[in-house]
């Protein structure tokens, strides 16, 4: 992008009105079940459109890719969906062709319940790696979802999916087209695992908008890479991460080409993943403290993406975030470490918008205004390269105590 | 390395009898003061040679060098030093020209205090990055430590030049040319800001060997490689970085060619790399589980180190290891996202000797076998990527609360 396209989207909040997005377009119901992967709670959601949609989704670019990774990767090779089961507890990946054989009879139990072909599922999973699905349970929890569908059940379904998640992540767009008032629905997990290289969590999108597969893959790759291929939690990618879109085509003309019509869509859903990422990073694990690290001036966009993840990624960056220290020094380090062929004499740095740092050393500045700007939510860190003209930027937290909680004991 | 090459050294412990290791090589003389540059203690070590030394160096890599390693590095061009100055608690670093000054300042006055031409004063800093050197304590602590040099300060030196680091880090080796003994004497710091891309934090050697700065400069570019670029704590370059060794000369027929000295003296210096190494990593910020991580069978060598780095500086490997977690998932993910075109299907993991993941999956495993080998030190990671013939390892500790603590406030 250029740097006049560098506006950074602000970073959302919880937003009582999107509760139950996921089942707000027309067309859509969803389930939530403790089907007993987890030892207690709901980890099992369905979501059924009332008939066969247009879908696209992107997976994750981890070698290590789960089972329902491959097999909702073929299953939506056609551009169409109608269903979408999602267990949290278990990762079912390293499962080998075992693990793969379970996806399938997933896809094939959730077909039979719902009424549609097996390939016409997308199935999806997270939770611990290495470890085989319990199907027993699970084939008894998909039945009993199905039993259960409903136009109301979306925030349900929200909750079904989390792991190490607070809170669950929704999010509502609606836009205009053909006079008519369409909806974009949203609810994803990740708050671990969770690092830039495409879709790196779960992630479902659904509309009532009618669009073409080849035309909706289009807008999801659009929409993921301004929005969930920006954040950070652990520089972590996960083995079993996918977002994907449904469009029941329930309620307006088509979207077929590109113009007005395509361009109001793509913004809707860019909307809402942005949305989704900006509720992704408030929730990162043990997060207190949030960050948008924005480069500018560089020579190319994947540099100074490259940049922004090496700041926002560095675990000394991510533990003076946590301190409130505005100790600009590391960034400044982690800058110089990025891999890219930075003049350091060039470059400035700002703390929301203090100038702390000038051709590459320190500058004189107000040291109580750096620490408020410590304070901001989230904290705005800008790297100047001021070495040509494009930008990029990145959404990050912090490294405290509670990651370190969470993560090590995980599994037990 | 080849397969059968890839024996990892025993990761070092404190070693009581290298203490004064420093000046342990005849020729050279120490001495540490508190010059006021750190609120409290030893903050300026002195090293100084009887004569002038054959020297080399290794600098950080990272593009945000900071001022003593610009001057350091024009000095040491020559291959000859006479006297090494360092500072704890200010890292002179992104101060820009004035910096520069301060640096070359510290460098006169230094050639003052001890009889010799400034450039063969190398000068070395550690600490708060952005800020200026207080010159007038620096001024008057040089002067005072150089009318205090002994052979008996080598271990006050040690800790005089430690920031973060909780134990001060010696090295001392000796080894047989020509029908004498000889040594090789080290100090170091290094617990944050540590990351292998060439020479990661201050490390001084020092030698009785007479020995050209060629070949003195060879011997430590393979020393190092193997040892000091093999550790990480946190994935953080520093901006100071620099390796040193000094050949006084004092004690034997000159090592002037390749053959049996010359590989006898390389072999001693790599083993107080080693050593410094194993020390470092002990000595991480907040350590409490230290690991290897081996990974075997890649296509080349620096696929091999690409993964082995990935698993080590993996936020989610390294908060298993402190919860002694055999979450070898994490370590296959981490795996996967290493940027290697890694056949995941091939990879096989250990945790100790225990065969926890087959051809990428899930494996019959004693849990209780693989939860004893989280307790090991070090804990000893082995990915077998079965692709091809090259190896490579790494050194890394976890994660913790410690971390946290000590990165958040460092500044304050």
């Amino acid at each position: 992008m250029s740097m006049s396209e560098c506006r950074l989207p602000a970073m959302a909040r919880e937003d009582p009105e999107a509760k139950g997005a996921i089942t707000a377009p027309a067309g859509f119901r969803a389930a939530a079940v403790a089907a007993g992967i987890k030892p207690e709670g709901a980890d099992l959601a369905l979501l059924v459109a009332d008939r066969t949609c247009a879908a696209a989704a992107v997976f994750t670019t981890n070698r290590a890719q789960a089972a329902p990774v491959v097999v909702s990767r073929e299953h939506l090779a056609s551009g169409r969906a109608r269903a979408v089961v999602v267990n949290a507890g278990c990762a079912n990946a390293a499962t080998g062709e075992e693990g793969v054989a379970d996806a399938r009879e997933m896809a094939v139990v959730t077909a039979q319940a719902v009424g549609c072909l097996p390939p016409e599922v997308v199935v999806a999973s997270t939770g611990v790696i290495g470890t085989r699905l319990p199907m027993k349970e699970l084939r008894s929890g998909i039945a009993r979802a199905a039993d259960r569908l409903s136009r109301e059940a979306g925030a349900e379904a929200a909750r079904a999916i989390l792991t190490t998640d607070t809170r669950p992540k929704e999010a509502q767009v609606r836009f205009s087209l053909g006079g008519e008032t369409l909806t974009v629905g949203a609810m994803a997990k990740g708050a671990g695992m969770i690092a830039p290289r495409m879709a790196t969590l779960l992630a479902f999108f659904t509309t009532d908008a009618a669009i073409e597969p080849g035309l909706l893959r289009r807008a999801l790759r659009d929409a993921v890479g301004a929005s969930l291929n920006r954040v950070t939690v652990d520089g972590d990618t996960s083995t079993n991460d996918m977002a994907v879109v449904l469009a029941s085509g329930a309620r307006a003309r088509p979207v077929q080409t590109e113009g007005a019509d395509y361009d109001g869509f793509r913004e809707a859903l860019s909307e809402a993943a942005r949305r989704i990422a900006g509720l992704i990073v408030r929730d990162g694990e043990g997060a207190t403290r949030m960050a948008e690290v924005r480069v500018e001036g560089a020579r190319e966009e994947a540099e100074a993406d490259r940049v922004a993840r090496t700041v926002a990624d560095s675990p000394l960056v991510k533990t003076a975030l946590h301190g409130g220290d505005p100790n600009w020094g590391r960034i400044l380090a982690a800058v110089g470490r990025s891999g890219v062929a930075v003049d350091i004499d060039r470059v400035d740095l700002f703390l929301g918008d203090v100038w702390v740092a000038e051709s590459g050393q320190a500058r004189g500045y107000d040291e109580t205004a750096a620490r408020r700007a410590m304070l901001e939510d989230p904290v705005r860190i800008l790297v100047r390269l001021n070495q040509g003209r494009a930008a990029g930027w990145i959404w990050t937290c912090d490294f405290s105590h509670g990651y370190v909680d969470i993560n090590a004991h995980y599994r037990s």
